[in-house]
């Protein structure tokens, strides 16, 4: 496209993208935006080295004008966009990018990756945080999907609400607070489940977790009370009818004197088993692979589509596919969140026309409502705010204020209509 | 573990572990190994660096010991597996390391995060392939999976028989046939569906696929053969009901001389919408979403566990995890895949005792049967036939014949259950 839009003269004009979902894939009730930070860094980043031209060359795949167009290339256009953390809505411009048509379109597959897989890794982990009624929830699927896959996984459902992750390259590189577990094989590795304990306790203290449930639970938490004493930690339950066996292990661990020994569990948890344990005495959880893989939905279905275009004359035109099944609404947007006297989210907003940033708060607006889009790159500059660890830290404070903001409804883990209509304008 | 095995003098005991799949995940009949050589490529640079040892310091993840130990890591082990591209049932063991239980633990995330992301994608890419009765498919998912697992995507699904990708790293990287499409953004960039046709055609030529369904399908394919003339290479649909829509614009490029122009279809298929599309006029197929996500089954859920290790005099111990719902099969094992008189697939038999290689064919064996296992890693050296680009035709190649000694009902895309039973001897 860049290529022949460069030949016909067209390459140049001025364009609006904008990135958006259809629908809440699931029928979830409200998405989370996560991969905003990424994506930016990525931006900055993203160059043709000599290899990549290399490559196109060889192949043939666009010519020489072409070739010394991409070896230049540096995003130097506008993004507007949703802060990272923020929910979103069917129709929600999650990313509006203005540059030049051929800068624009060079960012399509690289914005809808990283959206797409990170907002569904996060959007199942903040319904699997509100199932969890408080109780901390760490991540731990890093087995569970692709090797980079798991580090922006860990990411992304840190910013909505988890607690921890067994991924450390996700806590060095994005500061996330880690964990670890031992496993059955460090058990199995040892001639008894004690010896393993006690290897286990001589090298991490007695406030560490022992799992129990490599041979018989009962004998195991017996073993792991003898070994660690009454002070230890926490034990860790990966297999059985939970809340069953849960119960029966804090009595056991009560009847022991551990009173404050903590349960976390495991086993292929997701929102329903987790709400599933409200009534259980399980101290933390730990979630695998259904939080990477998105719950059912590994990935959000976003879509990149051109809204709109300067023609030669230098107007604006606005553009959308009328075809068939997939209608899209043309023209620059801006978004504000409706919000109730109570300061309940009652509508998504999308005020056509104006252009990110460009719309006031207008008394056709009835009660009050915020504005949702911010700059994420301005003139090509990435905005700091948005990026690195600092960047994670704002992303995930907001995401818990975004939640609170929803009605009642938003927290329903059935499968039904959004939690607030879109609303053109 | 590492740190408390190496405190506890356990570290060094030669161990097994295995990697295998409970079950096939999806309930399809036969899963595809996909990975391998990716794993390979990984465990060859497997190093802690000076950024990650620092981190596990500042954070007193491990001890002082443990770092040195982690600096100067370097996998020494064996490895036996399923060479890449065969296919796989429930206990199948894909990947068997032998090495110290410290080398060998520290390979267990990345295998499992490597071969059930790339599996997941072959298993689902492998069904496709069958639906499409031989027209071919390109894989154009880029966009609905992290950008990482994007390249990893194209790859499996070549594997598994697709014919393209549209991922041109995943060409650069592993030498895969690269093909690209036009947008919509296209089409709506220019002032006029003609004027997108006449400038790609200008840069690419007639033998190019012109996207129809931007305004009005009908007049799009009139307008691209006025503009391309009957010699145009392909036209492509992305939207509407495919069947119906696919005989009109194949009758209606009959009727204005474009006999050879070829059409080709996306618009979300899977394995069911391409077996549906089996009597339609469609000449290939563009695959996005479904196939990057494993359709319907994104991680094929494969588990690594410790199977046997040596105790302290040196002699092995068969282990397996004995509680509740999870049961494994302790011990070392080889893989002979049981064969009909006429060379069809009648069990996976999993012989106990011997160890992989260790076994030959026996007597007790009915029938034919063939060695599975093959040699991935020796002592530290990977095996250069299963990396690189010729271990990815090798692979393709390989899985072609593998599927083609499946017997029929394995080609059932409805649920079910695997096309041969596992047997433990």
């Amino acid at each position: 496209m860049v290529d022949a839009a460069l030949q016909a003269g067209t390459a140049e004009r001025r364009s609006v993208f904008e990135l958006f979902a259809r629908r809440l894939t699931g029928a979830r009730r409200y998405g989370v935006v996560a991969g905003t930070g990424r994506l930016l860094e990525a931006i900055e980043r993203f160059r043709f080295g000599d290899a990549e031209l290399e490559f196109l060359r060889d192949r043939g795949v666009v010519r020489e004008r072409t070739l010394d167009w991409l070896a230049d290339f540096r995003f130097s256009g506008n993004v507007w966009g949703y802060p990272e953390g923020e929910v979103f809505f069917p129709g929600s411009p999650l990313v509006t990018v203005e540059s030049s048509f051929a800068e624009g379109v060079l960012l399509e597959t690289l914005a809808l990756s990283i959206l797409n897989a990170d907002s569904a890794v996060a959007t199942a982990a903040s319904r699997m945080v509100h199932a969890a009624h408080g109780k901390p929830l760490a991540e731990m699927g890093s087995r569970r999907t692709g090797e980079f896959s798991a580090v922006a996984a860990a990411r992304a459902a840190y910013i909505a609400g988890f607690s921890a992750t067994s991924n450390l390259e996700a806590g060095r590189r994005y500061g996330i607070p880690t964990m670890g577990t031992a496993a059955h094989s460090f058990t199995l590795l040892h001639d008894t489940e004690r010896a393993a304990f006690a290897a286990q306790i001589a090298a991490l203290g007695t406030d560490t977790t022992l799992l129990v449930d490599t041979y018989d639970i009962e004998q195991g938490v017996r073993t792991a009370i003898d070994v660690a004493g009454t002070e230890l930690g926490a034990v860790r339950i990966d297999s059985g009818d939970l809340p069953v066996v849960v119960a029966r292990v804090r009595r056991l661990l009560d009847e022991l004197g551990a009173t404050r020994t903590r349960i976390t569990v495991t086993n292929d948890l997701d929102e329903h088993t987790v709400a599933a344990l409200a009534a259980s005495p399980v101290d933390s959880f730990g979630v695998g692979t259904s939080v990477v893989v998105g719950s059912g939905t590994p990935t959000m279905g976003m879509v990149y589509k051109l809204v709109a275009h300067t023609d030669d004359a230098g107007g604006w035109v606005s553009v959308a596919k009328k075809s068939a099944d997939k209608v899209s609404v043309g023209g620059r947007k801006s978004v504000r969140r409706g919000l109730s006297d109570r300061g309940v989210a009652t509508a998504e907003l999308i005020l056509l026309g104006d252009g990110p940033g460009g719309a006031e708060e207008g008394a056709e607006l009835a009660g009050s409502s915020r504005e949702v889009l911010v700059p994420l790159v301005v003139s090509g500059e990435v905005r700091r705010e948005h990026t690195g660890i600092d960047g994670i830290a704002a992303a995930r404070e907001r995401h818990r204020r975004c939640v609170q903001e929803l009605p009642p409804v938003a927290m329903s883990l059935t499968r039904g209509d959004p939690a607030i209509p879109t609303e053109y304008r």
